[in-house]
Order: C-alpha cells, then structure tokens, then sequence
C-alpha cells in the first residue's frame, strides 16, 4: 500500500461499500469506518429490515464494478405488482409490456454481499463499531471512537466521504459552515417492518415474481419477495390518530385493525401481534441541503445528501447512481478534486432535488388520491397509452425505475405528456379505445416538445 | 403581581417587546428575558442597524397595545420610492394614488420605544444579558446565563415563548424533538449597513419623503430616511464573485466599485471605505419550521417561527400581526392554551409559508429580471391599471403593505388577476392607454374568481 493519506468513507452501509469499491478500483487506499458491528454477525433472518428494490440506475452503477452478477444472484425478480382489494380480489400490474422488472432484496442482505465484495478489493480496510465523533473539515482530519472499548483514533484522510446516511455526522459538521442549505421534511406517517416466512416446504406463501401491496388511502401493507421465499413487508400507518401508531395499543386493536383492513393478510402473518409491537416505528423524512462538499475535502453522497422518500423505491438506485457519476466526473476532472465535487454537485443537486418532490407527491396520490375515480380513470388511460403506443409513451414510474435518464429530463417529458393527456382524457369514450389518429398526433406533439422524439 | 408561574419570553427583540404587551394586558405577570445588553445603554447613532419599514399589518397590531403613536411619531413617512439610475436620472413612484405610506424607522430606534414600552407596563419585567441555555419543554422550565456574572437562572414558566429571532435558541430545543420539521435557505447574496447622515444644519441630504433605491441587478444600495433625517442604508452584494463580499479586498476596489455602480451616492456616504469594512456581511436567509409549539407549554414567534428575506419588508410587520392574531386566539379559546397554540399555527403559518416564497420570488424579480423589457412594460400597465381602474385592481405589493388581507388570500386574487394581466398586455397598443372595455372586462372577471369583488 503506497504512503498516501487514505480516503475516508463513513459508513460501511449501502453507498458507502459501493463507493469504496469505485476508488479502490482507481488505485485510492480506502479505510471504511462504521458506527454499527460487522452486519454479517448477526444472523440475517432475524434482522429486521427494509426491502430495497434496484431497478436499472442501480444496476447499472454495480455493473461497472463488477457487483451486478453477485447482487442479483441474491435477489427475487418481481415482474409487476399485485394489487390486494378489501374484498380480497387480487389484480395484477406488469411493470411494462417489454418485461421490464425489478430486482427485490432485504437491505440487511443486499449490505452483506456488498461489505464483503468490498473488503475483497485491494486497498480497502473496513473498520466496525466505530462511530465518527469530529471532523475537521478544512483538515480533513475525522475523528472515530471505537464503541466497544472507547478508545478514540484520530484518522488524517486525503478526503473524506459522509456515505452515513439520513442522520449522517459527517452532514452535521457541513450544517455548522456558514450559510448552509438545509430542509428535513417528515410525513405525518412512519412504518414498521414485518415478515411472512414461506411455507414448511420453502415455498413462498404468495406469489414471489411480483411485490404485493394492500393499499388502504393513509394506510397500506406492502410485501417484497427475497430470495428464499420470505417477504419483507413494511406497513405504513399515521402516527397520530384513528389507525396510528398512536392508538393501536393492544394486542386486540391490532388484530381488529388487520382484520378490518388486511383481511387476506392476517393468516399470512405469523406472530401478526408481536412483530407489530416488537419495534418501535420509523419515521419517513425528505433530507435536502447544499452545498454537498467542503473544498475539495468533504464530500456527502447517498442518503447523506439526499434522503427521499420510498415512494419510488430510488433511495439505493439513487445512492449506487451517485458512486457511478463521481467516477465519471473523477475521470473528466483529473486530479482537480475541487472540481470533481463542484461538478457531481452540479450534475447531480437538480435531479435529486425533482426526485424528492416527485417522491413526495407520488406519496400524497397513493394514499390520497387512489380512491378517486377521475384519478383512477387517468391511470387507466395511460395504461392503454402505454400498451398502444409504447413508441410514443412511457409512464414516468417506467421512466425512474427503468431507464437511466436523468429524474430532471424524466420529469419534464412527463410534463410535456401530461398536458396531452389532459386533452387526451376529455375524448369521448376514450377510455374504451386509444387507438385514434387525433390520439397518436397529441402524443407525438408532445413528444417533440420534450426534444425526446 | 399573583403567585402564579409567570409567562416567560426569551427574547426582547420587537417581537418579544410587543408579544409581552399583548400579555401583559392581559394580567398575566410576564418575564422578558434578553441575551444582549439593554439596547438603550447604547448610544443610537453609533449603532449599526437594519432599517424596518412599518406597513398597515404592523401598525394595527400595535394600534391594538397602545404603542401606535409613540412608534409612528419616532418614525420618518415614505409615499413612494426614487429609483436611482446609472446615469443620475431618478425616477419617483409613489406607493399608491391615494397616499398609502410606509413608516421607516431604524431597528435599532424602533426597539428602544418598544422595550421601554413594555417596562412601563404593570406585570413585565425585562431582564438583559440573560442567555437562553436550556429549555425543558415538556416541563416549562428554562435555564438562563447571565452572561456578566456566569450565573444561571432556572425559571419555571406557565408558558414559554420563544421570540428569540431567526437564529431561535428555543427553536433549537424544538429541533431536537422527532419529526420536526424544518428548513433553512440561504441567498447567495448578504448585506452591510451604511449611514447617510443628515447636513451640518439637520437637513437631509436626499428627499425624506421616500424610500431610495439604486437597483443593479444582484447588486443594489437603498436607503431609507429616518425621523432625524439620517438615511440607514443596505448594501447588497452577492458573497462570491465579481464585485462581491469576497473580492472587494481593497480601498481601491470598494471605491472604484461604488464609481462604477452607485456613483451619485459616492459623495452622500461620509467614510464610504471605512464603513464598508466595519462589520463582517450579513447572511439573508429564509427559515421555516413546524410545529410551532410544544403541547401548551411552548410557541414561537416572529422570526423563530419565520424568518422571512427583507423584499417585501414584512419581517416586523409580520412579528405583530402574530401577536394580535395570538391575543384573537386566546380570546377565541378561553383558557385552552393547547388549543390557542394550534389555531394560531393553523391560522398563520400557511399564510406565512406564501409571503415567505413571495419574499424569495420577489427577491429573484428585483434583481433578475429588473432589466428585462418584457417586464418593465407590463409593470407599467399594472402601474396604468391601478391608476384607471383603482376599484379593480391592486398590484400584490400593495395588498401585501397597504392592507391586513391574509397574506395566502392576497396571493390567490393576484395570481387571479395576473392571468388577467395576460392576456391584457396583448392587447395591441395597450401601453397607450388602458381605458378600454375589454380591460374593464377582464379585470371584473377575474376579480370574481377571487371571490373578493
């Protein structure tokens, strides 16, 4: 290992492994350090956990480092989703006609894979149970203890980068710096993470090529296939109020609860009441601030920088997709490392900025807007839309999860076309037949306008 | 004074002076506790200060406490404003046809009458130099610093009220509470205060009957008269770049700078340099947050809660009319002071949460677009259009200063209106004369879409 200050990741969680394998990858000593123990020592089924779904921004980031073979390999494929009605009818929904899917993995196991890719890289070292308790940002100069003894060790880094999530440390020595930019915005719902265990035989209990969601307006239990047949399940519900964590207290008020809104899922969950009750709930929080870098010193990536909302399932895709562009910009920069940061920024900033909001009001339609029959009759539109004219249309939920096109230039042809949607569902008898010239023309117009034809 | 825990104020700012009058009035015993010196101890002229521009909102809350004639007799009237041209050329708009004025007054004057003010009332008393240290929210206790002996006071309040300014130390208690929400924005542009004093014989040296403003794009110098005909003056520069904070270093520059941009206010400013180097820049910032109490032991105010950029000049105006809408609010709830927390929140802060983006807007407006012919011509029919049609029409700045329209409605009539505007600045030869029927038309149209003809 050459005499070089290292580079400084902290947090060994999603983004930070994957970033440590980008610079190891340019020849970077890497050191790791992360506030939690070694997650491989705790058994993964009975770590709770989080589903991340990746879709092809994600994919592709781990592709370039050669982690899209192992990362898939454990996850489940889901081709669409399933859609629970209260009266236990079930409708299915492929995510696109060209097979398009999403690969679905516990976040406890998708860490797993990708802390021991990284510490097989040359020139990475990957510290545990140390917290990051300073850092000087001008210096460069980050201060761990380790939580098991209490030590503290002082690391001199050539740079350093806060791949430490939501609550990042290393945000809040930027949040100290003058004039800096600074939002977190809660919902007024958290959730709490569940599982259904397959079968005695392994087989899974539902369908396990496809994610399934109850949604109940306010209220909704979603489950996400793994790899050995379990179902990761998050169910989301208002802190305060009827139905909220507030109120449902008893083992008696959570059944009756499920048994009113999940009707289907009761069985399907075993220990309904003690995974309910068996950890406190997570807030949901839209994190945005700038600037994202200290000179050419500190930089944040990830949650760090830009904690969304799972309304698109684009936290990790997003994450991975950061490591991918600061390769980029690495490599057109040169050594310029104040440039390097300055240009992620600039190049990343706008379009995570339209994906929070796009997070957050895609939140606000599934849980407001889902009952309503004019919302509800739009969406079948563009669904035909995008079954006739798969040239001409693609939803923007295909858009985010299916392409790599930046969020920014998604949201802006989804604009475009939701203007020519709007006069597309004033035809009459629309919702019977899309296959109309007047229909193409909108459409193609729109298109052009977007520069995207 | 009763046994009664008092209700504390940290802050003796204006908001905290005027909100301890309202509850004082009330026969509440009210304690008033201020981090900095007693204001008075220092001699006014020697004070660098912003200036505040009181408006109809301001005044009638102060109107309500009695303080209406002692502020307004310390304060200098503006009917309009001069514009000041690169060339020399100035230009006089007044603020209405009909004599609608602002009241300009140092921060620092307005805050002397107000303090002395609210310790001529029976029940208040105002302690300085007391640092706000530690608030224990749920328990309504507060633990201040005498920041002269090292002491610390710990008080326990029936009620706490943080009017504590944008920098809240209150705020910071809340901040740390889960799920608070909470944002800060800052412009990349700051401001240094200057002073223009009156000549040797008291008179002032530019018309004190109005407000002056050199506008330059990002860049922008304005003054405004106070009662003893001295002009408190802003400095607007962007922090970085060319003729910014940053770069000008030297003597030479600020001079040079000022001939190039302000060059008939060159010689108005006694000690141009000098004064230009006194203080570090000021940062401009808009902050909002949510919630704004705690239970009914806690509530904040004015900036706390608030904090606006200086465009429309409704920082303090906006600080009283919280007050007087609280004192409604307890009016309205008798002694459920929970109840009195959450209406006032629920009656201010989506009205605040629009001036506070009208701010930002119209701050872009004033220096983007300010050279952009498209807009100055439909400035100017809006101008012609208040002058013919005074019963139709009323530009947003206005309904914003010159009445106490909740801040959200004011914006829905003008967003209102503006469609109108639209389509009457394409009227062929509009900018002749606006005295047409159609304008009658389209202006009573939309006037009636606002629900307010």
């Amino acid at each position: 290992m050459s005499k070089r200050d290292p580079l400084v990741i902290v947090g060994a969680g999603l983004a930070g492994c994957v970033l440590a394998t980008y610079l190891a990858r340019r020849g970077y000593p890497v050191e790791v350090f992360e506030r939690h123990g070694d997650p491989r020592d705790a058994h993964l089924a009975t770590r709770p956990s989080l589903n991340i779904t990746l879709c092809k921004r994600g994919i592709s980031a781990l592709e370039r480092i050669g982690a899209q073979e192992i990362v898939l390999r454990a996850a489940a494929i889901a081709y669409g989703r399933k859609v629970h009605a209260l009266d236990g009818a079930v409708a299915y929904q492929p995510y696109s006609n060209t097979g398009d899917a999403l690969f679905s993995i516990s976040r406890a196991a998708l860490n797993d894979v990708l802390v021991s890719y990284a510490e097989a890289q040359p020139g990475i070292r990957i510290h545990f149970n140390r917290r990051c308790a300073q850092v000087d940002l001008a210096a460069g100069v980050a201060h761990f203890e380790d939580t098991t003894t209490g030590a503290t060790n002082v690391v001199q880094a050539e740079r350093i980068f806060g791949a430490d999530g939501a609550y990042s440390s290393v945000r809040q020595h930027l949040q100290k710096t003058e004039r800096f930019n600074y939002s977190q915005q809660y919902l007024d719902q958290g959730y709490t993470t569940m599982k259904i265990p397959p079968l005695a035989d392994g087989r899974p209990v539902l369908d396990a090529g496809a994610i399934h969601i109850w949604p109940r307006g306010q209220r909704m239990f979603i489950g996400f296939p793994d790899r050995e047949g379990t179902f990761n399940c998050s169910l989301l519900l208002p802190y305060r109020g009827a139905h909220s964590f507030e109120t449902l207290r008893t083992e008696e008020n959570v059944l009756q609860f499920f048994q009113e809104l999940f009707p289907d899922a009761v069985s399907l969950v075993p220990g309904l009441v003690e995974q309910f009750f068996a950890r406190p709930p997570n807030s949901l929080v839209t994190i945005r601030c700038n600037p994202w870098s200290y000179g050419d010193k500190v930089l944040l990536v990830g949650d760090a920088a830009h904690a969304l909302l799972p309304s698109y399932g684009q936290g990790a895709n997003a994450a991975f997709e950061d490591c991918r562009i600061l390769d980029q910009c690495i490599d057109e920069c040169g050594g310029d490392w104040r440039a390097v940061f300055r240009e992620f920024e600039q190049r990343r900033r706008p379009s995570l900025n339209v994906l929070a909001d796009l997070c957050v009001e895609h939140f606000v339609e599934l849980t407001e807007h889902v009952a309503d029959p004019k919302f509800l009759r739009r969406r079948e539109v563009e669904r035909r839309l995008e079954e006739v004219y798969p040239d001409l249309y693609q939803p923007l939920y295909s858009m985010v999860s299916f392409t790599s096109r930046p969020y920014a230039e998604a949201l802006r042809i989804s604009q475009l076309q939701s203007a020519a949607i709007d006069e597309i569902v004033l035809i009459e008898g629309i919702e019977r037949s899309v296959d109309r010239p007047e229909v193409r023309r909108l459409l193609s117009q729109s298109l052009r306008g977007a520069g995207a034809a």
